[in-house]
């Protein structure tokens, strides 16, 4: 089964399980919070797996995770386990569709893209009623800078200086597909599409791109001198794509007509 | 000194401070959660007054609030109070504008209007990353119906059907200049203008229309029907307005240019 995702990464430690949480402990990531309404549901343990592991703090509008049936689970038609989760579910966290996938639907392997925003907004504070899913951009900004620069980085390269330390990986090198700044109104977006992401990829891109924008590295030295890491809260998951369409059309029912 | 906040109700048990709650009590209001940042701002004991007294759960934009200033307090410039509050309040609260004003001026008392809205959102879930400052309306609706129906509320008139049970006013004659019902996407969105509000009045006024766009009571019967309370987490006042402009312009600045 596939699971369509939304949350606010504030309350969680991040999407990944940790240690203990299985054992009883504490529940505190998103995975760990799915699992245990999964099993309330299907009154066995249940593993899922996600599209993206979102770092702690980051958010998600339309991640992707998906879960095996075992061969005497109940029979649950996707609206009716999408209301049972939805119940069982802190507010934080909804399933925005649930979709039957063939076997071979993985929802990390068969992503073919994914889509990241960061958003920044320029001002001297955050707006409770929508900001607490953005971050604070007090300076100007040279919006062009970042702009240009963002475009440099467009391709298949080693994103390695990138990433986070300590993160191991088979391989460093990744396709950005696009890398995009647009200003909305009081925010500045920071769009990245990609084949995928190394760990703390899209808040260091972020981060390097508000360097530019502060005129304290070149856009032409972007390649060079990655800056610091963005704050999680900034980032959100938008979409994850899959190469061919799921063979039922996802209903992410937002509006009922 | 006046002060423009916005805050998230979700968090706390309404504006209004509460018993013990100054005494050394958790603190668990807005009211009194500011008055402890304004409290170690100036080392002494603050009150402060609200245009309106929110409920437990409902949201601001635009309240507007006053403290008068006392002859040993430090000259502290609008800009630097902003800052040094919103650097003690939880991100749930901010201190959107902070405006010198004549002793004259009460946050409520000089109030000529308020602006509130109820945001219904049409759908299955409230997507977190935006909803949750909304309230779900699963069932379709008859959105001229409801059109209609607020349309013959407009006025002056005694609200009193429209009030919660209890509470003790001088009078219940109350002047709607504006209730509008309009679509927003996925949200039906009802705005409220009026020189005063009834405690729970905008809630009530709100489940009322939802009856009438579920048919349960038609347009022409609405003033002798009043409905349910709609949910607070809908609920945000927008803006408090005063007959004369306040003697320096608010400076709200969300953005930076």
């Amino acid at each position: 089964m596939r699971l369509n995702i939304a949350y606010l990464g504030t309350p969680f430690e991040g999407w990944q399980v940790q240690a203990g949480e299985r054992e009883g402990g504490r529940t505190r990531t998103v995975q760990g919070t799915l699992e245990e309404a999964l099993g309330r549901v299907y009154r066995r343990p249940v593993r899922i797996h996600a599209a993206g592991r979102t770092d702690s703090g980051v958010h998600a509008r339309g991640q992707v995770a998906h879960f095996d049936l075992a061969s005497g689970d109940p029979a649950i038609p996707a609206d009716g386990l999408q209301s049972a989760l939805n119940g069982r579910l802190p507010e934080a966290i909804r399933i925005s569709g649930v979709h039957e996938v063939p076997d071979t639907f993985h929802a990390r392997l068969s992503a073919t893209s994914k889509t990241y925003r960061y958003r920044y907004r320029r001002g001297r504070f955050l707006p409770p009623h929508e900001g607490l899913v953005e971050a604070l951009l007090p300076e100007r900004v040279a919006v062009d800078s970042m702009k240009e620069a963002a475009r440099l980085l467009v391709g298949r390269r080693d994103f390695a200086p990138f990433s986070v330390t300590g993160s191991e990986v088979r391989t460093t090198v990744r396709t950005l597909f696009t890398l995009e700044v647009e200003e909305e109104g009081p925010l500045l977006v920071v769009t990245a599409v990609g084949d995928g992401f190394l760990r703390g990829m899209v808040r260091r891109l972020a981060g390097t791109l508000r360097e530019v924008g502060r005129g304290a590295t070149r856009p032409a030295d972007i390649l060079s001198s990655p800056g610091p890491t963005a704050e999680a809260r900034g980032l959100t998951l938008e979409e994850v794509a899959y190469g061919s369409p799921p063979p039922e059309q996802p209903r992410d029912d937002v509006a009922i007509e």
